[in-house]
């Protein structure tokens, strides 16, 4: 359990090193070109999109040598990186620092407890100089404590309004248009999609099925634990302060399994935290499509990789290239990035 | 973490001071009256079939009072004493006795070893005069200790094979007929239909989906540990000799808000382990269907409820009268227990 803390607790904190915020444009593309259910119009042509559209061919082609049942078309997608931009800080991240502003008059003691004091006077260095400890109490000051319909609300309530520091648009607008058209585009071919992220699964179950068709059960993050109590004769479920599953790395083929039950035979990432299940799709028989996003766009997004904090992807990199696995190629592979946006 | 592991081991153990095999007689009723998807031809007409078909009327009824959208209808059931049987021990102890045995030859030390020695000679109940541990050391020889892929082809070869001490039938023809009749019907009315059971996750998914209509994802239940790892270059998952979750009494509510992330609408069980799924169900906003099945037949099945060691019903039964949930008595319910099995 020490060795998953330490890993949840590392990957949040590598996040907040990452002092400069990038730049962004924010391209609305024409959306009335192709909009066919496997248009992809999104999609450039080229290798990733043909190898994309290959793959669904032939795995439904009934009666081909690749033809796999639908109930076996299983594609999981990790979520920072992968679904929505992750830059400059994951944006779970963003949220824990705006609930920390949020509910500090019902904590006057953070004014001169540590890590809240410095996070209040907008210090995130000096908040995070306490390490692990100091990130586990934010995160635990703002996830945990709440019955599981109360954190719902919050996290619906935040995402509803809360903008992104660079771009000013809602964190729901900073999906890829390219990666929800091949969500759709493997749905409308039998597939079943899932998310398998990091992330918290509670922070994202209130808006991925609005936002990526993806409903709260095809949804696998990392969690905390949680209690049933019954309150004056009503059931509630408790969310407490410690750490349960660690979606992450070697974490994601696990659960992979506790929630799905079979391997993939789809998987799409953007960092090494996703090489795992990767590897995991890769190895099972039969037609697979393991597939890279690689972050190249420094105008219209953001471009980083090997040496990035957050969204590594250097290991990930290589083996997608010994192995023959798809890498986009962001700037030459999107046509659009994020959606258009009604004004 | 030892509560959850003694409450696991005092459900295994109950099961095991239950010597008396009663006799069951398997009533092959004829199939052919009534298959539309939802003409429950194994239900006899009475309160508890008029409280099931009300239920899906309402809540499929476009725009009347009580509708309820199709990505909102989700229905749980317990699987021991709810789908199939669980008389004279839960099934999936029958599979732990039997793979003591197959794997007895490649452990020579089992001749001498409690509590291996004891099971081999046929005393069951001086194998378990050892209590938990022994029962820990039974359960975690026959579940852990190979790769998820491994457990899964024992399982499904045993399930293939195995056949009932009394009836003789398979395991998987020792289903309620009503039941499966009553999963086609709510999945024919947008249903999505999900297991959530104390018997282990991995045990039922190789053949939930053949046997009830319900995939591999939809399965919840207890589980141990699995590890990832590379062997050689192939990632494998391990089952650790660690117990990971307990999907039972107090832990339904917290699996299912785990696995399926909303709550359910419909719930169904036949024991006090599933109390407080049914209160969670209740407890939700909108038209609900709570449903207790009472085994009340001891000529076609089992009768058994307050006093039983295996599936006891006690608190729950008087929860049910109480807040008006339905109850199903078997005898008179259901015109037919099992399936009709081909010769």
């Amino acid at each position: 359990m020490n060795n998953v803390r330490n890993r949840i607790m590392a990957r949040l904190l590598v996040i907040c090193v990452s002092a400069a915020f990038f730049s962004v444009t924010v391209q609305a593309a024409d959306l009335s070109s192709g909009t066919g259910a496997c248009a992809l119009p999104s999609w450039n042509d080229g290798p990733a999109k043909r190898s994309i559209t290959d793959f669904i061919a032939k795995v439904t082609k009934d009666g081909g040598p690749d033809f796999v049942t639908p109930s076996e078309r299983i594609a999981v997608f990790d979520n920072d990186g992968t679904l929505w931009a992750e830059q400059p800080m994951y944006f779970q991240f963003l949220f824990v620092l705006d609930r920390i502003k949020e509910l500090a008059p019902r904590h006057p003691e953070w004014k001169t407890q540590e890590p809240f004091a410095s996070l209040l006077r907008g210090d995130v260095k000096s908040a995070l100089a306490g390490g692990e400890r100091a990130l586990g109490q934010l995160v635990m000051a703002t996830h945990a404590g709440m019955t599981s319909e109360e954190f719902e609300k919050t996290v619906t309530d935040w995402i509803a309004t809360a903008k992104h520091p660079k771009t000013g648009r809602l964190y729901t607008e900073m999906v890829y248009q390219p990666m929800i058209e091949l969500l759709s585009c493997l749905r409308a071919n039998g597939f079943k999609t899932f998310i398998v992220s990091g992330g918290g699964i509670e922070f994202m179950r209130p808006w991925s099925e609005r936002v990526y068709g993806i409903p709260p059960e095809q949804v696998v993050g990392s969690s905390i634990k949680t209690k049933f109590e019954l309150r004056d004769g009503r059931p509630v479920l408790v969310r407490l302060p410690e750490i349960n599953f660690v979606d992450d790395g070697p974490g994601k083929p696990v659960g992979i399994q506790t929630h799905i039950g079979r391997r993939p035979i789809a998987a799409f990432g953007n960092s090494d935290g996703d090489l795992q299940m990767l590897q995991w799709t890769a190895a099972g028989t039969g037609a697979r499509l393991c597939l890279y996003v690689h972050h190249t766009d420094t105008v219209r997004e953001w471009a980083y990789d090997r040496g990035s904090a957050v969204g590594r992807l250097d290991k990930g990199l290589d083996e997608a290239r010994v192995r023959g696995w798809v890498v986009v190629d962001m700037k030459a592979d999107w046509r659009r990035i994020f959606p258009l946006v009604k004004e």
